[in-house]
């Protein structure tokens, strides 16, 4: 394995001395020792929670080997001199690594080396050496993907704390699990938006589940994490499944026009608002509690060390007001009204008739936004508002513009897995008033109007980008974003897919505002629970230098950008900028199936392929989804059997690369291409051609239900990519779409004339790709995606001009 | 959906009214009201556990529906009078169904009556009607697949319970959650077994790990759950997967004998056994505690109910003495010597060193075992010593031969996704010691001594049934078994297949206990969290029967024999039994390509197949075995492309059943088979052909994390196998193997000479399968099974003499 911790801060020895004194591992009895392994007993001693009894404590002691052939017991017991490669013998046991698997017992501190595990480099002979050895112990990584202190937090070291504490304990930077998670306190409250979205005269009210330690009863004031999570109130299944939109009809020409950006841009047109609720009084507690809240598991880990968690789910869902309208600047609203309120900005009711305000009096005022996809979305959505007390927002896999999710160069292109989705299906989806029939019963006939504007205005006939679109572009309004930015997304995430991540990145790369990145190799996923990635340990540094205002250089330690490679497991590597303006090009021109380099003269004219299919294999394949990916880029000559694609794309690939490359953002291409109606689409795959044993798609979990991160606590997975047990002969690394009627841009339609050439630009999807040596890179072009576009399955015949066609990628 | 509820115990009015007084829905506020609205109105103000105020119980109230039109909050106040109408809407809404997704608002009770739940049929008119209703209510299943009851206890209805609970409360039959689980009392232990495997001249100590309510301090005596798991201290994954052995070796013919069982019979040989240690003192309080054991859910939630639960991973795991030889009859005595001492028959010691006894004095003496796979195989193991304290073993995918587990009809054959695994591979795997290498180092050279006497006894050369062979077969000493013993299978499961359980189930059929027997539709999985079926409850209502000895008519209540069926997801049979000896039989002749009624005469003389293929193809299958299997079974007309097996195996089908049909237990083969050298095999499976949508091979979670059974506690996925979005053209329904030199038995060697034809007998694995009218049953003949035995690539060609073959079908 290898390790990859970046959230580990350097101090100076005062400091360790005085962090190891608050955490109790210096106190009047290793004050009294001088001799170093006697300190190390002692710290031992502490340390091996389970044993109640000094029979015991030996017993322990004596499962871990000081030397090859002697147990650390009797060494502590035989007067021999520590040595640092005794001490990290020991170290490697107690941080769980295997005998011959990890380590030879020989040479354990090579093995730390070779695993990225730090070490200190000065002979530990002193106590006080020994005391910094046992501090960065204490911040390093286990073999089970946490921190040594960590596991003892699992063990119970802090139990002993819980009665004292008052405030949060840190310990290198990061804040520790001293607070009793059985005692939470746990509040709903209904906040007032400046909304009326179901229009019935009154202010939209939000209901607000809180979890917060027991001690913010009395003087402690908490910084907060926030999740928006429209779904956590509970998703309609049936009625979205039922709502999903058939795409199995046909590509249709489009009127030209003439429109510009200033045509399609939205600008907020302001609506007259109910006046507040009048206040008739204040309360302290409650009215209302709950028992199952949906949680992010990294909430949970901050849960145990003095944050408060909040979940709102927002407009237009359980036990909340109003209408959802997905993406709209009302839901922005919706999700910052909470922030206010935890800011001391806005109102909120103990309930939603008697008009008694409660005040998050327990708040510091400090927020940070946490979630993956449509909760990270709103996240982003909230940051672009500038709204006080959003002091960071860490999103993870977040939509940055509707129309990205949805939508690609003017056609309708459905997020991975969810063809047919659209903005009506998933505003149904998260409806969840619909579960409470007493409440729906006032609202449904509002909201099935509002669902026919939504349908209406999404306007799936021309997939344009319009007003409706241009409202929901957070990167439009980034100018206004005060809080610090982590973005973490997975270059394969083909539902909320990378330029999401690649607009906003982008958009955000001179704001003056403290911005990380982290791109992983996962699809659609969250990312803590890691083995190789210190990402909890990160999000700790970073919340509590944000949230807690703690000196601990968090915005030097975590790497501007984190990019984790593709072909080797467990690979991280930092980086200055992710698709930076200043990379290198690397062009190609077609060839008939070659891409050559672009110093190569072209003796192909032309090429062309059909987007008709045989309607039983056209059946076969809208069902077989991973059989058509497999068949479209499979080339010819590699399948055994009947490949049914064969003339239904074009497959470009290089020579073999001599060495390895680095893509580093949007592929761009240039093609010249016809088509026999008056309408067209093209899509685009650009793949790594080689076998290779690569990374799984979905992480392994390595240790079910092993982390906890605090005593008697929830327990997450412990996952990692490793690599798939065979080979695979190709590897997607990235895609695009276009409608041929919007070569400009996606509001702008453009004539098309039936078998006329057209020069187009497409930009694929966003991608940071280690290219092997020894493979090529090849580039399928195709029209209907099964998986993504519309399938009219019509009487299609493309032309490309291959003498007008390249591609160009940025190198790093 | 369909709900299948068997706990449910029908009690008489009077026991309600006790109950409903002891779980405090009925008390002196119920007491003071006679209006059934009143109380209506009270029992739901105490089950809104979330509301704190007037208010807001009021604002949830509204969320229901009394009427079409009319919230319930409003018909409390509107002095109309209940009807069973209203009584059933409310409560269908209470148990989370979704109006017009599960139920019409027009019509509840008619939509209770399809989904299977129970309700009154008695008009609900006076306070004694209600509270008769709302017994039944708590006792009902949610949408979410829990009772009511414990959907109020996760919202924290008996938390107010915790501070003053001295025993077990039992509603309807069942224990309930008033044992708070974060004060639970954490102990470890060591037994000394009556076992010295290591050799090192001293009894093996054994590391037991248990949890028990705080009440156990005091006067209460628990009963307890305790799961053998030789996982539950670590799994040497990378040691276990180095000792994986070679499948791609030749069948080898086999030297004849006339061995008879009696020579094969294992009969134990006392061996001399060190003292027990001389006992130097008590303690009542544990010297060694722990935080994170490896939970099995089922047990977490009798944990909340005042069951105690005990892990101990036996013989040579992390911090017990010894070696484990796997499936021996000391793993045996290992596993009961935890009982002994929990019923107060075995010593055990504070620690490892001082001889300080423990007593299980809080323990109330009466033990169910409980876990799946390995676990549930110890389990069962300890029912056949007959051990004293053992009342009840669920033991779920249990081995109860391990020849069953790694062979088949003198063959090696692997369990499913487990090629290579033997006994030894699983003993390395388990050693858990080797995880501590100041103790590893103790041991290693005699476990490595150990594992070569395994791989030598364990004979991978014969793959013969033999004395070693005959100690690991726990169906030799069924006679034994005293404790009831509930059953649960996976029809599908062919990791441990089938015959285990079916073995088992057959030997115990007139042994005087209590025997039940679930067989599911799943793989190799546990069956709790699954929403159509009561499971969790059953268990319930049977521990409380066992294990407090509470006369709930549990033995009555839950079936003999309970069956899912395999073509609608939901739904959940009782029969009287499985396999009957009086089962009918309907018997089909071999004919070229199909089987044909008994009645036909056969045309066709011989057909023959090749168990060789191109080298290629055969790597290729190696590498893909759903290919395989996938091309095994595709009926050579039915393929498009090449079917690499067209030649390699033979496929008889009947003609389309006209009627439903129900296989019930073992198919039954006649072959007479020659083939061209001295040795050779032969495999069957039997196969479903027909287009339907079949049910999902793994569960589908319906929601995640979301059964706990008790307030913020461990929680579980609520899963359902449910139908697979597309129809599959088959379904394989049950296999089997054989030797051709084992035609008699698996011990005795038969001649075999190359070209002469023989007869053989193959029984096939017992299944129980509803076979639709319009599909048609198939048989596929063939030899290697690239998931299951050897893979030689040998040029094999096999010869059936078709005229002489049948099948017979045991039809319930």
């Amino acid at each position: 394995m290898k390790n990859n911790q970046f959230a580990i801060e350097p101090v100076d020895r005062t400091t360790e001395l005085k962090e190891l004194r608050a955490t109790h591992f210096i106190d009047d009895s290793i004050d009294q020792l001088d001799d170093p392994i006697a300190v190390w007993q002692e710290l031992l001693h502490k340390t091996v929670l389970e044993a109640k009894s000094q029979t015991v404590f030996k017993q322990k002691l004596n499962n871990y080997l000081a030397t090859p052939e002697m147990t650390l017991g009797d060494f502590l017991d035989s007067q021999q001199a520590l040595t640092n490669d005794i001490f990290y013998r020991v170290a490697m046991q107690l941080l769980e690594f295997d005998v011959d698997i990890d380590f030879k017992l020989d040479n354990p501190i090579e093995a730390m080396k070779q695993i990225k595990l730090p070490i200190v480099g000065e002979p530990i002979k002193t106590k006080s050496d020994l005391l910094h050895a046992w501090y960065l112990l204490l911040c390093t990584h286990t073999k089970k993907g946490q921190t040594y202190l960590d596991k003892l937090a699992q063990a119970g070291y802090f139990v002993s704390f819980y009665a004292t504490t008052t405030k949060p304990l840190f310990f290198n930077g990061k804040a520790q699990a001293v607070f009793d998670p059985h005692q939470l306190i746990r509040d709903v409250v209904y906040v007032e938006a400046p909304l009326d979205t179901d229009e019935d005269g009154k202010r939209d009210l939000l209901k607000v589940e809180i979890l917060r330690a027991k001690q913010t009863a009395d003087d402690y004031r908490a910084p907060v994490l926030y999740t928006a999570s429209p779904y956590n109130q509970g998703i309609n299944d049936e009625a979205g499944s039922a709502a999903m939109h058939n795409v199995d009809v046909p590509l249709e020409p489009k009127e030209p026009n003439q429109l510009t950006y200033a045509d399609v841009h939205y600008q907020e047109t302001p609506k007259k608002l109910p006046a507040k609720r009048k206040i008739a009084g204040e309360q302290q507690e409650a009215d209302e509690t709950f028992a199952m809240e949906s949680p992010y598991t990294l909430n949970d880990y901050f849960l145990t060390r003095g944050f408060a968690v909040v979940y709102a789910a927002g407009i237009g869902t359980k036990d909340s007001d109003g209408i959802r309208d997905t993406g709209a600047v009302s839901e922005t609203v919706s999700t910052i009204a909470v922030i206010e309120w935890l800011a001391g900005n806005r109102t909120a009711f103990t309930n939603k008739t008697d008009n008694i305000e409660i005040k998050a009096s327990w708040s510091n005022g400090k927020i940070a936004m946490t979630g993956r996809s449509y909760l990270g979305t709103l996240a982003v959505a909230a940051a672009t508002t500038g709204v006080d007390g959003l002091k960071t927002v860490v999103s993870e896999a977040a939509i940055s513009s509707w129309y990205d999710y949805y939508r690609d160069g003017g056609l309708v292109a459905a997020p991975d897995t969810f063809q047919g989705e659209d903005m009506d299906v998933l505003a149904t989806e998260v409806f969840s008033r619909m579960q409470k029939p007493g409440d729906y019963l006032k609202i449904k006939d509002f909201f099935d109007q509002v669902l026919q504007t939504m349908t209406k205005d999404q306007d799936r006939q021309t997939g344009n980008y319009s007003h409706y679109w241009d409202e929901r572009n957070y990167v439009n309004n980034v100018k206004n974003i005060k809080a610090d930015m982590i973005m973490v997304h997975g270059l394969n995430d083909w539902n909320v897919k990378p330029r999401n991540v690649g607009n906003l990145w982008n958009a955000l790369r001179d704001a003056p505002i403290t911005k990380k990145l982290i791109l992983h190799q996962g699809q659609h996923i969250y990312v803590n629970g890691f083995r190789s990635l210190d990402f909890t340990d990160m999000m700790n540094l970073w919340f509590s230098h944000e949230l807690f205002g703690l000196d601990n250089h968090a915005e030097d330690l975590l790497p501007d950008v984190l990019i984790q490679g593709n072909v080797q497991p467990e690979t991280w590597t930092s980086y200055e900028d992710w698709q930076a303006p200043t990379d290198q090009k690397q062009v190609f021109n077609f060839e008939a199936k070659e891409l050559v380099p672009e110093t190569v003269p072209v003796r192909t004219a032309a090429a062309s392929f059909s987007d008709h299919l045989d309607p039983e294999v056209f059946d076969f394949y809208k069902k077989h989804l991973n059989v058509w990916e497999r068949d479209l880029l499979t080339t010819n000559h590699d399948t055994k059997g009947e490949n049914q694609l064969r003339d239904n794309r074009l497959i470009f690939k290089t020579s073999r690369y001599d060495h390895d490359t680095y893509i580093d953002g949007c592929a761009q291409l240039k093609i010249r291409v016809a088509v026999n109606e008056p309408f067209g689409m093209l899509s685009f795959q650009l793949v790594d051609y080689g076998d290779a044993k690569r990374l799984t798609v979905s992480p392994t979990i390595l240790a079910g239900k092993s982390l906890s991160g605090a005593y008697d606590w929830r327990r997450d997975n412990l996952r990692e990519f490793t690599l798939q047990k065979e080979a695979t002969p190709w590897k997607m690394i990235t895609k695009g779409h276009i409608n041929l009627q919007n070569r400009h841009n996606a509001y702008q339609v453009d004539e098309l004339k039936a078998n006329d050439f057209y020069d187009l630009t497409v930009d694929l999807q966003p991608t940071f790709y280690h290219l092997l040596a020894g493979h090529q890179l090849g580039l399928v072009v195709y029209a209907t995606d099964f998986a993504t576009t519309v399938r009219g399955n019509q009487e299609l015949q493309y032309s490309l001009q291959i003498n007008q066609c390249k591609i160009t990628l940025p190198i790093k």
